[in-house]
C-alpha cells in the first residue's frame, strides 16, 4: 500500500505541474475538457492517498474513481503526442491508474 | 443538482461538528471506527459537491462513493439511539445517501 | 461565525463556477494568472469553511489568508468590467474578504 | 521548494497516521485538544504542497499557517514524552515548520 501511496501523492503533483504549463500554453493545452481531466486526476488521487494513509474501508472504493479519473487523463494527454510533458504526465497517469485498478479490487 | 450540492455540503458540516462533539463525549461516541466513519462521510461529501460544482463528467462516481460514507456514518450514528445528536446526524446522513445515489446512477 | 461559513462556502462555489465559465471561454478570461487567483479564492474559502466549522484555534489564521485570496480573486475579475459574471464573482468576493477579515482579526 | 513540498507531504502523511494510532490508544492520546492539533497539521500542510506545487503568489501566506500548525502539534506530541510515535511525530513537525518559516518569509 506504502507504493501506491506515493505513487498516488505523485500523480497528483504531476498532474497540478501540468495543469499550471497548460493553462500557460493556452490553445489546445488550455481546452476546458483537458484542464477538467488533469483537475479531475489531481483531486482524486489526493483523496486516494487520504483514504489509503488513514487506512478508511472505503479506500477501495475511492481508489476506482481514481483510477478512473487517471485513465482519463492519460487519453486526454496521450492525444497530444508532440509534447513531451503531456507523454510524461500520461506515462505517470496510466502506472497510477494500474496501482488504483489493483487497490480497487482488494 | 444545486439541491443535492447544497445537501453534501450540509451533510459535510453536520458530519465535523458531530465528530467534534463526539471527540468531546469520549467513550463509544469516540470509539476510532466511528469517529472514520464520520470524517469518510465529511470528506466524501466535500468532493461530491466539488465534482459537482465543477459539473465533472466523474461527478456520479464521486456521488456513489459518498453515498456509501452516508450509509455507513447513518449505520455508526445509528447505533447510539439515545443520543439526539447522533439522530440528527443519522438522519441527514439518510437523505444525503439518497440524493447521492440518485445523482451516481445518473 | 455561521454566517461566515455560509459566506465563505458560496464564495468558494461561486469561484469554481467562475473558474469553469472562463476555462469555456478562453482568451483573457483564461489568462492563468486570473485562472489561479479564482482557483486560490475557492481553495482557502474551503479550508477556511473547514477550520471554522471545526472550530481550530488556527482558524483565525485560515481566515486571514482567504481575505488575502479574496481581495486578489476580486481584483483579478473587477478589470473586467464588460462582463455581468466577474462583477458578480468581485462583489461576492469583496463580502467575503470583509467577513473573513473580522474573522481573522478576533 | 521541491524538498519543502515532499516535506510537508511527509508531515501530513505522518500526522494522519499519528492521528489514526492516537484514536486507537485512546486515553490522553485522544484528547480532543490533541486530535485537532494533529488533523491542523495535517490539513495544512497538504494545502501548503498545494499551493507551492501551483507556485501561488500565496504560498508563502499559507506556509505560515503550517508553521503555525506544525508548532502547535509537536508541542502537543512532545508532551507525551514516553511515546515513541509522538517523538517521531514531534520531530517531523519541527523540522517541517522550519521549512515553512523560511518559506512564509520569502
Amino acid at each position: 500500500m506504502d507504493k501506491t501511496i506515493q505513487e498516488v501523492l505523485d500523480c497528483y503533483k504531476m498532474c497540478v505541474e501540468t495543469k499550471m504549463y497548460c493553462l500557460e500554453k493556452g490553445g489546445k493545452h488550455a481546452d476546458p475538457k483537458h484542464i477538467q481531466a488533469l483537475a479531475d486526476c489531481a483531486e482524486s488521487c489526493k483523496m486516494a492517498a487520504d483514504f489509503m494513509i488513514k487506512k478508511s474501508p472505503l479506500h477501495g472504493k475511492v481508489c476506482g474513481v481514481s483510477a478512473e479519473a487517471c485513465k482519463r487523463c492519460a487519453q486526454s494527454c496521450e492525444v497530444m503526442e508532440d509534447d513531451e510533458m503531456m507523454q510524461k504526465c500520461a506515462e505517470m497517469c496510466r502506472k497510477c491508474e494500474e496501482s488504483c485498478m489493483k487497490m480497487s479490487s482488494m
